[in-house]
């Protein structure tokens, strides 16, 4: 018994290290894909797609593991807890990789078309959902619940620049119709950002339910996230 | 140990009513949502959020029992696929209720700017997009993986109408610069249908995994989904 037990711990060991190697790899493939859109550049665009495969199969090779955890041993509350969690913290990575695709996408459109200065400082946006990712997994990383409060309250920072990139965006179309395409391809890699953001918050939240045993979704009063 | 297992399959018995009860509701919400986005009317549209939140509550619910049959139970293969797929189902109904959110927020927006008639045929691709997500339930309900399979051959149809919607709606933007709002607020609905479409997806591969053990997620060659 008391070796099995160990070898459970160092299978929840290598189950912990897929996830924190997947969440480095998801905010690779993130900051490849803003950095492909942002310099127009259609070679940094197309590797995403390649990379986010990686970012799939690495997505089925957790849950694998942890399924098995769950088959082959009667996990006690925590490690449950944690098990569980890592399943869901996996699964938003690897939505987290579908946004990098999309914004991907927008930047291949976007380099057919002609260049066109927007106002909307798009690297501020991915610096704050990035930081967002960044805290979460390192919530993760130390079992630290009160930094993945931090990442809870930093949602309504990105929401807030989305609303406000919408509103720029919609009024340069009105402007000058002739940049609505490339307006709304910035548009639509915002939206995805703060959907980076939302990933962000979710694996806090499963952050505080393994280390606490709280859920915090959906609360009333205090923080009412994830709505 | 008969007793308990009477005990623990009359608990998953629950355990799927309560997500079949979820996915009902789910349906429901987003077919109030595009009703109040397409006949423009603000009290439809807000009876949405209320909506939402009792499917926050019902997926915590689904949540709480899967966890604890989880911990209380030593679930066979069988069974322990049945709980963490019931898990991952129900974190995408949740994701549906969001779009149907998404959906009622554009609903809001669009009720206070001049009506527009636009050429996209949006009940067809909501009845695209619903359609999958009641075969998927369906799928669940009678543990049909041929049906899941149907489900995804379905997604490209509605990926195709979502881009054909985009071109559209771009082309009608550049024609009258006026009706760019509304043209905007159609895109983000097509766009969250889409999402529902993916959505859909996701629990047909959920079922088949339950059902045959199979994970057809990203598979190469065959069906490439969720990429």
């Amino acid at each position: 018994m008391v070796e099995t037990r160990i070898h459970f711990h160092e299978a929840l060991g290598t189950l912990k290290g897929l996830l924190i190697e997947m969440g480095n790899k998801v905010e690779e493939v993130l900051d490849l894909a803003v950095k492909g859109y942002l310099s127009r550049d259609s070679k940094l665009c197309t590797e995403v797609f390649t990379f986010e495969k990686d970012i799939n199969i690495a997505e089925r090779r957790i849950d694998e593991l942890a399924l098995e955890l769950l088959a082959s041993q009667q996990p006690l509350a925590g490690d449950l807890r944690l098990i569980t969690a890592c399943m869901k913290i996996n699964s938003d990575l690897e939505r987290v990789g579908d946004a990098a695709v999309n914004i991907a996408q927008r930047g291949l459109a976007d380099a057919a078309m002609p260049p066109v200065e927007l106002r909307v400082d798009i690297p501020r946006i991915v610096a704050a959902a990035s930081g967002m990712i960044r805290r979460a997994l390192n919530a993760f990383i130390e079992r630290d619940a009160d930094l993945a409060y931090a990442v809870l309250r930093m949602d309504d920072i990105v929401d807030r620049m989305d609303d406000d990139a919408w509103k720029d965006l919609v009024r340069r179309m009105h402007e000058e119709p002739a940049v609505i395409e490339q307006a709304l391809d910035a548009l639509i890699v915002v939206r995805n950002l703060e959907r980076v953001a939302d990933h962000a918050t979710n694996i806090a939240e499963d952050v505080i339910f393994w280390v606490q045993g709280t859920d915090v979704r959906h609360r009333i009063g205090g923080f009412v996230v994830n709505e």
